[in-house]
C-alpha cells in the first residue's frame, strides 16, 4: 500500500511526531512510503526514508531536501523540467497544534487529498478539553466535573485538593500537574498558563483505575484494540509519555472483566460514531467504582498506538479503505441567471 | 485601508457570496480592494474590481483571470518574470461550507494570512445548529428544544406540530421548512436529507418575535449594531434570504424596549466572548414571553450585515485592527538531544 506520513507541525509536540514517524517507517516497513516533513514555519520537506532519523531535523538538515507546495490532490515537488505529484493517501501523524487542532484536516479536505486522521470537527472537539467535555455529555459519557480558568480568576478553584491543573489545548502532559495542597498552585497554574490562555481543573483522583482503548470504523464496524492498563507514574509527564511515543512492541492486555470490557467499547463507540470517522484514536478512561469516565480523546495516538493492535499493518489497509469523502457542493448559477432576467441583462 | 475580499466558495451559498461581494464593492468604495475568488474546484482567482459583477461568474469569463497560490503571508501570482504578493487582510465573505465551517479560517491560519471572520473553532460551533445548541447551553444562552434525526430515523418525532425541519449544516434557510401536519413532513425530510446527513427538528413558534442583533469586539470591547426585527413571510425562505444579501441601505431599528435591547446585547455577548474574536457576526434571537432565546449565529452574514451599522467602514477598521493573532508554537529539539545524547548517538 501507497502512504504518505506527514509530520512535524507548528506545535509543542513537534519533536513527538518526529519520533512517531520514525517509529512507523520501522512498523509500516511493507508499505511503498513517502514521508513529508511540516516544518515549524509551515513548510514542506520531501524527505528519503533513508533520512528519517532524529538527527536530520534537530540538525536543519532537511532543508537541504526538496520542498514540496501543497495543491488539489497532492503534494507537489517542481523541478526544472516539470514537477511530481505525490498523491497517496496522507497519514496526518502531526501530534498538536497543527494535526490535531483540525488545521490540517481542513488542508488536506479543501485540497481533496485522502487522509488517515480526525476530520476537523472532530479535531477541536478532541483538541480542547472543554469541548470534549460538551461532546461526552451530549452523547451520554460520564465525565469528571471540572472548572474552566481563564487567566484572572486564579483564586476561585472550588475543587477539593487533590485536584490536576491542564492547559485546554495542549496534549502530551504538557503543563499539566497534580497540585496536592495550595502552596502548589500558584506554581501549576504559572506552568499551565504558560502553553494556553485557558486552563481547566480536576479533582485528582489518587490510584484511580486507568484504561486506554484505541479503534477505528471500516467497512462500517467498529475494530477495536486490546485494553491497555498504563503504567502510571502519579500520571504519565511529558518525559515518559515522549519514550512512550516510540514503542513498537505489543503491551500485554489488561486483565479486565468482560462486562468493563464491553462498557469501555460502548462508551468509546458512543464518542466516536458520527465524529472520528476516518481516524484511528485512543480513548483514555477512568474507571470509578465500576463506572466508566472519558478522561481523554486522543485523535492521533503517538506511533498511532501501533502496539496495541495485533495486526496494525491490516487495521490501516482497512481504515484507508473506509475514508470518509468531503462533499463538494456545486451551483449552476440559477439564481444570478434569474436576477439577471428580472433585470432585463 | 487595504482589504482583500475572499468570496465563492464550493458551497450552496457560492453565488450568495458572489452577490455579497458586489455589495461591498459599492460599501466599501473607499477602501483600497482586492478581489479573489474562490471557484467550485477551489481554484483561487484574481478578479479586476470593474468586472465585478455576477456575469462575470455565471458565464465562467473568471476562469480567464489571473490564477492564483497561497502561500505563507498571501495571495501570490506567478508571471514570467517574478510573482506578486497580495498580502493585505482578508475579509473572508465566503459564506457556508469553507467559509463558515472553518475552512478557509484554518487555511488563512495556516499560512499566516490576517483576516476577518470567525476562527475555526468558532466556525464549527457556528456553522453546525447542533453545535450551537451545545455552544448556547454551555454559555447558559438559552435555546429552543430540538430533536436530532439522522437518515434512519424518520417516524420518531416526538415534538408536536407545527414544527421546523432544517438540515444541520446549512444557512440561508436551504432545504428548511414549516411543517403543520404530519402529512407534509416527508416532503420536508427529503429536501433537508437532500443536503445533509443529520437534520433537527423544533417547535414552529407562529408569530413568534425575531430579532436580529450584529456585533464585533475590538479595542476589547463589544460594538453592536442595531437591532432588526426582520420582516417575516412564515420564515425568510432561500429566494427572500438570498435578496436580502444585496442589501445596502439601512433598515429601521426596531421598537423594543432597552430593556430587552440589554437582554439581547448580554446574550450576544455570552456567545461572543472567547469564541467569535475576529469576525462580526450576527446572532438571531427569537423572544418568547420576554425570554430570549438564540435562533442562530451568522458568522458571515450577507453583506457583512452593513445596513445595521450607523458608520460600517469605520467598523471594518476597528475590527481588522483587533484582529487575534494565531501564535506559532516553536520547540528547539531539547528532547532529541537529550535522547541522541543518552544513546550516546
Amino acid at each position: 500500500m501507497k502512504l504518505t506520513i506527514l509530520f512535524g507541525g507548528a506545535s509543542f509536540e513537534h519533536e513527538i511526531s518526529i519520533v512517531s514517524a520514525i517509529t512507523l517507517r520501522e512498523k509500516l516497513s511493507s508499505f511503498n512510503l513517502t514521508f513529508v516533513f511540516c516544518d515549524q514555519d509551515h513548510t514542506f520537506y520531501l524527505i528519503e526514508a533513508s533520512k528519517m532519523k532524529a538527527t536530520t531535523f534537530s540538525r536543519g538538515e532537511y532543508k537541504k531536501m526538496p520542498k514540496l507546495s501543497i495543491a488539489n490532490g497532492a503534494f507537489i515537488q517542481k523541478g526544472l523540467f516539470g514537477s511530481t505529484e505525490y498523491d497517496a493517501t496522507v497519514l496526518n501523524l502531526i501530534h498538536g497544534a497543527d494535526g490535531e487542532d483540525g488545521s490540517i484536516a481542513a488542508l488536506l479536505d479543501f485540497f481533496s487529498i485522502k487522509y488517515i486522521g480526525p476530520r476537523m470537527d472532530a479535531s477541536v472537539f478532541s483538541y480542547d478539553k472543554r469541548y470534549t467535555k460538551w461532546l461526552s455529555h451530549a452523547r451520554g459519557v460520564k465525565s469528571l466535573k471540572h472548572e474552566e480558568l481563564s487567566l484572572k480568576e486564579h483564586n476561585n478553584i472550588k475543587t477539593p485538593y487533590p485536584i490536576i491543573v491542564k492547559p485546554s489545548r495542549l496534549g502530551s502532559s504538557i503543563g499539566v500537574s497534580v497540585v496536592k495542597e495550595e502552596s502548589e498552585l500558584d506554581y501549576a497554574l504559572d506552568s499551565a498558563f504558560e502553553f494556553d490562555s485557558s486552563v481547566i481543573v480536576e479533582p485528582f483522583l489518587q490510584g484511580v483505575k486507568e484504561y486506554n482503548l484505541a479503534g477505528f470504523m471500516a467497512n462500517k464496524k467498529m475494530h477495536f484494540s486490546i485494553v491497555e492498563e498504563p503504567q502510571k507514574n502519579e500520571f504519565l509527564d511529558f518525559e515518559k509519555k515522549y519514550m512512550d511515543f516510540s514503542r513498537s512492541s505489543q503491551v500485554l492486555k489488561a486483565e479486565i472483566s468482560k462486562e468493563l470490557e464491553s462498557k469501555l467499547k460502548a462508551n468509546f463507540e458512543k464518542i466516536y460514531k458520527n465524529m472520528f470517522e476516518g481516524a484511528l484514536i485512543r480513548c483514555d478512561f477512568f474507571v470509578v467504582d465500576g463506572e466508566v469516565y472519558l478522561n481523554e480523546i486522543n485523535p492521533i495516538p503517538g506511533s498511532m498506538a501501533n502496539y496495541l493492535f495485533e495486526d496494525f499493518t491490516n487495521c490501516l489497509e482497512m481504515l484507508s479503505n473506509s475514508l470518509p469523502h468531503a462533499k463538494r457542493a456545486r451551483t449552476n448559477y440559477e439564481y444570478i441567471h434569474s436576477i439577471s432576467k428580472a433585470k432585463g441583462k
